[in-house]
């Protein structure tokens, strides 16, 4: 019990703090207090490298709604005169985070389940039945082989197919694009985030954006960069692309909406930033597969119920919303002292400075999501500092002419008894 | 070789421990234990904090799908007596973690490519041709201008456009919503998840729950908060929005879904939690193009071929899915000691404390997960301990009436020779 | 003033390193070194441990197409003879990054809005009107009830509704899968991936793929683990599943595209990794609504106008294409002592070890990248490194014999005066 007591009260009333040599001298201590600067410079530097690099893509909840705008008129033998509207070219109604618009076509018009010789191939153009296989069905063959081996054309004899007939013949792409138009389509883009460690959410349809802004505007790094509406045009142009080549093959653009907000100033300066990029990078010199193509069909069905279709390969630019949710947090000023201290030591207060010290000033508000950078900071930065005295004991012990005299004062060597040694000299 | 066997040996058999003064002071020592203590809580306060807040959204792989159900019908002069069911209010089909309930529309039937005036507005209403340029196709016009100017009905003229007639006159929206019987829906959400560190798989349709219980329950956060069928009225009231507002407009809804996972205990413990947003947050205050529509249409063929469609604007509710896996790990109790030890020095155990000695237990299973939040900890938490020291001796060495005699007890002044000061006096 | 001057010299030309008590005992000493070699081996345990689980999914931008290929036919009593492209079983035609494939169907061919008999069920069947209640429209059932009891068959009796007419009955599923055939598919997965950090671009079509190779090949872990075609049969069987089973009633396929890229490498290492997984993980124990299904309509106008659909309840197969981002970065050597210094003492270089000596060394290149991790295992490695002298410090002043003659090395006891106690003795 009083042995307990004894124990708790050296714990409770006893403070321990190592003994220390202070060196007088110029060239270690200038040595000491450079060391730790550069320390100290690293950090922070790191601090700030990393605080850009950090947490973009935290975890924001973010809503994306798209909606183009847009109608232009073709007028082709196949077709004759034709419109389209969004109706028309947006295939599907709507998605998530991303819209795609039809900027090029293949049609076929008319197919009807039955019989008809396959598109001219390599594997598919024959001359006896021979040499097409009943039933066979190739990744790449629009239907069915029946077996036969019929006349495509005049000249030409290919494998017949059960099929969707008349197969579709694709081998040339429209050049120029068939909705080449599509240029100076508009797509609205409506984004809401939210953080849910903040409860912070806000749209970027500004408050200051009104109904008139809006019916007008169009989006423009330099002179509207807050207007959601952008130019198909404008957007494949600021990634660095020709729309009219983007437009023949089709792509995916990436629509980048990176929303910085300091959320220790008034919500008012949290911002999105809009930029582009084309996400299917094709390197030129090595080319393949390159665009992006999908087929789909319209049904129909004819007085006696029969089903038809029009098959259409639909080429165009998918735009994909992708939004950066980042907050930047107050950079920690690494402050290393002199701190000062007032006293009331008996007499009028008096300033002292104390070395080594060490610490971190946060603001208030956003102290709460700095926890995490925060606990790294200082507890790299102390030990960090660490690594002065380190270096320094080198040199003075190790590389100082007066070394040994040196060690002599820091170091105080002990035998063990036990290994039956002299005993140890002190100072 | 016979030096650097010395060094070895230095370095193996020798062991360097800091020299320590002790100070006998109540005041010093309890200063010193109490910012050890503040200190501490501190940590476990972030520990805590940190704790809820992170690793939101760590890398979960999840999938979901959605199925709505419900069926209503309306009568209305324009389209008679009509049934709607899933197929017909829900576009696209299938989406990948979102489903679109169509809740009002304004339809247009029988539109055929032609040319028809364009509904009255600002920019359309024209006297003579003169106003209406032809080739002409603004963003907001539903067609291409032709240059006549026709009349719109008996006492109004507009602009001729030539596009899919009769163009569609979307200027009020119906009220109260077309399918305001939606509120009944259902939504039936299964969502898988799986952690790839742990290989841990669950679903959040759970175990206990029987098809018969799945047939027939509804969500409701306080009678049936793990039924994962959720009705459409009860989705926005519970995020406090009313059903019948959003529906007019249309709106996007987030249902979230936490997964809140110890993975030390049993996997019957790792539940999903149901919460409701509205993600389209509009300030009524500034309420610039609200809610969530976009246009489809539906193709017909005639008997001569000719192509009539029929245009639907859908004006309705988007429901997101969104998926947190949270995986929680035990937090670390940090204990400050006095840690105690049991030692055989010769005679009976006795029991030490000792001061300064700081450590952290994990439980084994979800240790391998912590090993960042431990290094975190421990790193941080060691050094910031040293902030005590720092901070006890700038009161010692500094503030304290003694602090003189203090001073000389810690610290041992030793002059640099080389710049040829007097010899220094030890104590 | 002057006094200021002083303390800046005090701060700048000072050097202040803690006092060292040596203790020369290979004991104590082994025990030291031991001691701090687990703890860096653990630390290093940490390190590569960690790096492997670490960002994954890191802020990597990707965007994926993928396009299906492939035809069959159906021969029914129902369809008749059917040929089935991609037209048909891929709905809807586009998404961002899924596809689902139709596997399995129930029809329901010429629905038209009307009047019929339910499909015979629990709630439905009925003897009397008194058992339908009219305008009653429950989650399950397919219309509106009028409030008759009509006969269905011959033998049965069932409440009329106004609905879609008539109404599907998917009761049973086709077995085998109507289109059993998908089984020979192909996704071609196109993916493209940016790291924003590095502004390093990549797509799983490699460099070295040629036009032809991609016609032809298909992806085998084996003999094509580059090829981005992918037959439906083999992702199925690879995720250890039955294509055949899961085609009956549809499920979820998550194809997992692993970017494992170590960018201190040629961009040539940086290779896609494939893996599959059935993401709707099913205990067939607990088998409560399996698969994956829903249900859409072609619509068809006949002669007067009057619309009539064909219903489809689609079974299939939802491919999700999952992109992790990882970037791996060369794991820290961590290495303690003996660091080796060289000195110009005056006479020649000589070669000292020195204790305690602590580093990481980080490549060049992604050391940009490398922020955070290093800050985390210096911090928290040299406050480990503490840990050691603790322990020994513990085991020399409270366990060993000469507990009392160590610690009387170590201690200097200092009385604080203003407890009026007794002068301090000093060694």
């Amino acid at each position: 019990m009083t042995g307990c007591c004894t124990v708790l009260g050296a714990f409770l009333f006893e403070y321990d703090t190592p003994r220390i040599v202070l060196i007088r001298s110029r060239k270690v201590g200038l040595m000491n207090r450079t060391v730790q600067l550069l320390i100290l410079a690293y950090v922070i530097g790191w601090v700030f490298v990393w605080e850009k690099g950090y947490q973009e893509t935290d975890s924001v909840v973010s809503s994306v709604t798209v909606k183009a705008k847009g109608v232009t008129m073709t007028n082709t033998s196949k077709l004759g005169f034709r419109i389209w509207d969004v109706a028309d070219y947006v295939i599907p109604a709507q998605e998530e985070n991303s819209v795609f618009i039809m900027t090029n076509m293949v049609i076929t018009m008319n197919q009807t389940q039955g019989l008809c010789p396959e598109i001219p191939g390599k594997t598919t153009v024959c001359e006896t039945d021979a040499n097409c296989t009943a039933g066979s069905a190739g990744t790449h063959s629009s239907g069915v082989a029946t077996g036969r081996c019929v006349s495509f054309n005049g000249t030409l004899k290919t494998c017949e197919v059960a099929a969707w007939c008349p197969v579709e013949d694709d081998t040339e792409v429209p050049k120029p694009a068939f909705l080449k138009a599509a240029e100076n389509f508009t797509l609205l883009v409506k984004n809401n985030i939210w953080y849910p460690k903040f409860n912070f959410s806000k749209r970027n349809i500004l408050p200051n954006i009104t109904t008139a802004y809006l019916k007008t505007c169009i989006y423009d790094a330099k002179t509207d960069p807050f207007c959601p509406i952008f130019r198909l045009g404008k957007i494949v142009e600021s990634a660095g692309h020709s729309f009219q080549d983007i437009a023949i093959e089709g792509g995916i653009m990436g629509i980048q909406i990176k929303w910085n907000c300091n959320l220790d100033r008034a919500a008012s300066f949290c911002l999105p930033r809009y930029s582009f990029r084309r996400l299917d990078t094709r390197d030129l010199a090595h080319n393949v597969s390159p665009g992006y193509n999908f087929r789909f069909a319209k049904y129909y069905s004819d007085l006696n119920g029969a089903e038809h279709r029009t098959l259409i390969k639909a080429y165009g630019i998918r735009f994909d919303i992708i939004v950066f949710g980042k907050v930047a947090w107050p950079p920690a000023p690494l402050v290393q002292s002199p701190v000062v201290f007032f006293c009331w030591s008996g007499q009028r207060p008096t300033l002292y400075p104390h070395h080594n010290f060490f610490f971190f000033s946060y603001r208030s508000q956003a102290g709460k999501f700095d926890i995490i950078p925060t606990m790294i900071n200082i507890g790299s930065g102390l030990a960090l500092l660490g690594v002065a005295t380190v270096l320094c004991d080198v040199i003075v012990l190790y590389c100082m002419k007066k070394r040994y005299y040196y060690r002599e004062k820091k170091y105080k060597y002990v035998e063990d008894y036990e290994q039956g040694l002299g005993n140890q000299m002190d100072q």
